[in-house]
């Protein structure tokens, strides 16, 4: 016995200890009753200090695993290792138990149905940021700021509409992009994913159906679905929504609510154009339907003029519920997203977010509001933006250059979306390219019907030049073969 | 025009001075072409350095607001101010659109039910840790540790099940609280609430019903409400539920699971003896109901040996979910919990994450792990539970003093539950009690049949000692004049 115990660094020897004789008396080794050695006798045989035997049995003392007996040393306790007189075990088949739900979860679960890359694969599947850019000292330093103004406040408990000088900074810059603050309210939440799904999960279901662009964004699609509802998808065409195929599907079917990317969409990159905007918000008041926007990476516009979101061409009017993030674009690993909408709305949406997780991460919430108050985004977003802009060029040039496309689009962005003529297999093109080192994502997952097997997206952030050019005439090489 | 810029602190002065031309522009005092006053004119009116008014223009531009022309200077872009021509706008009845599980989260959400507090209240309604507590230095060095070794991993993406080596700690954390591993996996959630949530969410309800103790954590109420579970309590003994009752609840019905928090029982405190540990679990198994646990507050354990929780009682089989959490003992502000059960209902419950909020926040996690790894719990809960202890035996002392009681119960944990003869009103002593600056929470909210109006739960973790005699003798005289 004591010859298996090894010493790790950073933790502290006497939980070393502890754990180690907490091991021995759960497997049996040491016995209920039994005397423990002398901490002289340990402290030799574990090769460690006296002082760290002492702490650790006045530690397995402390968690009802050991008792003193004045004068003579320490005993294992007796119910600390008879509990393994077990009850009668059992088997649950969980998966049988599980409901239709979670099993539809699990089925559009992207990340389980991925592909595996070799190391040295050219990646386009990613849209994340590049971690080359993160300013990790302001965010130490924002931190650091706010756990000396309140660190207390931040580590107990906070509120689930969210942490309040974050609402208030996000209010103003929501403001900023001509919003009509009046009768709304915001609602903090785990990033861009929880907001749309509890804004989904409280929406009654009169008709069961939900209208968006075709393609969106696949995680959409899952939770649209998974929330229950018949998903109608609107063709996109360059500058954005088909408003006359809108307006027949509008004509058609009663819907209760619509899901829109306005500005670089996912995953066509397309910037919906001002008047296309005026046009679309005409026809959802006309047939009486919310609209739920995607403020996706609405920062990250690389030229031309502001673009202002739906929910300012509103007006005062309170029919958009606006979900907004920077994790695109800033960091994240911060699970930070808010709910911009009306007031009475969030009312209820704060009782679900309540009942759902509390509230989100004070700290993540804290971070965020000083590094943004320190005017660290607008810095972050001019280098961003640079390098991006320049990534976006050069994944241009190289598409025009070698991939034998159709249908080309991204208007900025971390992406662009290609399509290939009719018939062609992008599933099977990333067959032939994955063999080469090149992945990509192919775009049949964006599709609402079932179509976009000729399509795919390309995510440049997080790939080196170098790679854009030689991964995209690697495509382009395999394409043509394809085709014949 | 200009006149009503004021600065604030901690901002950079350029940004300040962006913000408050957009103002202007949006709200149509500076209009579409319209040229901008030189950087000179501009750094007299506003009184900042004319390097600001630089950078506020080019921010302007950067953001699409303005644009320059050469020699001439800058101008109001035309898209910016003219999008003020908004679409028709309309009125949604928001209320009229929720469904019935959002008008239900938001009628038993008791925070908004809540009793409005005076300053100067002594407010035993709190179970929350006192934050004067909380040991900030190592929460701070935590943070920069983890940054200082993977700060880029940090803020980037993180994955659904967690972060690993958190994940990897609290593996072995539960393997030391006597829990056979194999089979088992782990799933990291937004704190214990998420992770319940996560688990009724995915269950199929076959019977539609669920067993638990009565009473019992109101949250918990909640949660299997909101999620279509009925609900059946049985009686909760001096040392846990009542196995005769329990019984016959099972004879009589099928459940598709079980909620049981056996150790520091909220709201009676009561922790449940090995003996029934083992009678509850057999009978579990013999009537094959699948049990969620509440490993609540199991760290807060002030004398006694070590108890092993369910899981750890049920051997080798897979038929017990367990839900941790520091949050009550370490930082609710650090949003983070765990799911331990059988690595298949974890594969599906990922999916479910995944799709409701992608992960959580990376940097509690990584903060969290780093604190823990540290060995600063085990300090933590030397110095919590001594102070703890001390307010949970004067509490006790006082209840026993003043209180006209006739069941007290609380082996520990943070708070005592109070049983008054029947036909006693708790809410009309709560109503006394507040006109003399005493708040409790008033039992009934924790019953599953609309009992308990007899009972009240006293928290104590953050009251002061003074107070917790002051208050609990004010209760006491109230008590016994409504006794008549």
């Amino acid at each position: 016995m004591f010859k298996d115990f090894k010493l790790i660094a950073g933790r502290p020897v006497y939980i070393q200890v502890k754990d180690y004789l907490k091991h021995l008396i759960l497997k049996g080794a040491l016995q209920g009753g039994q005397k423990l050695p002398s901490t002289r006798e340990l402290s030799t045989l574990l090769k460690v200090s006296r002082n760290s035997i002492i702490s650790a049995y006045a530690g397995l003392t402390d968690d009802g695993f050991a008792y003193t007996v004045q004068g003579q040393g320490s005993y294992v306790s007796l119910a600390a290792s008879t509990e393994s007189a077990a009850a009668p075990s059992w088997t649950v088949d969980w998966k049988e138990r599980m409901n239709s739900r979670a099993l539809l979860a699990e089925e559009l679960d992207i990340m389980k149905r991925g592909i595996r890359a070799e190391k040295g694969t050219i990646s386009f599947t990613s849209i994340a940021p590049d971690e080359s850019l993160f300013d990790l000292d302001n965010v130490k330093r924002a931190f650091l700021d706010r756990m000396s103004v309140e660190g207390n406040v931040l580590l107990n408990y906070g509120y689930a509409k969210g942490y309040k000088p974050l609402i208030d900074y996000l209010r103003q810059y929501m403001e900023h992009k001509g919003v009509d603050m009046r009768g709304k309210d915001m609602l903090i939440t785990n990033g861009f994913t929880e907001g749309f799904d509890l804004v989904l999960s409280a929406l009654g279901q009169k008709h069961g159906r939900v209208l968006c662009e075709n393609p969106t964004h696949h995680t959409a699609i899952k939770n649209m679905r998974l929330n229950g509802f018949d998903i109608t998808g609107v063709t996109m065409e360059r500058d954005g929504i088909h408003l006359g195929e809108l307006k027949r599907a509008l004509e058609e079917r009663e819907y209760d609510c619509a899901y829109f990317v306005p500005s670089y969409h996912n995953p066509t990159g397309i910037v919906m154009s001002p008047e296309k905007r005026q046009g679309l918000m005409k026809l959802m008041a006309e047939y009486r339907v919310p609209v739920i926007e995607d403020g996706f990476n609405e920062e990250l516009r690389y030229s031309g003029s502001h673009v202002a979101p739906l929910i300012a061409a509103a007006g005062g009017g309170n029919s958009v519920v606006y979900l907004g993030s920077f994790s695109k674009v800033l960091f994240p690993g911060l699970r930070v997203g808010w709910v911009l909408a009306d007031q009475e709305l969030i009312y209820y949406l704060e009782s679900v977010k309540r009942a759902r997780s509390i509230h989100t991460s004070t700290l993540d919430q804290s971070i965020l509001y000083q590094y943004l108050l320190g005017g660290h985004l607008e810095k972050y977003l001019k280098r961003a933006r640079t390098e991006y802009k320049r990534k976006y060029e050069l994944t241009l040039e190289c598409c025009k250059e070698y991939l034998p496309y159709v249908g080309l689009s991204g208007d900025g962005g971390l992406h662009l979306f290609v399509t290939f003529p009719e018939g062609f297999s992008t599933r099977e093109l990333l067959d032939a390219c994955r063999e080469r080192g090149v992945i990509f994502t192919a775009g049949d997952i964006f599709f609402t019907n079932g179509t976009g097997q000729n399509t795919l997206r390309l995510g440049f952030s997080r790939v080196a030049d170098g790679d854009i050019r030689r991964g995209i005439e690697i495509i382009g090489r395999a394409a043509r073969q394809l085709l014949g």
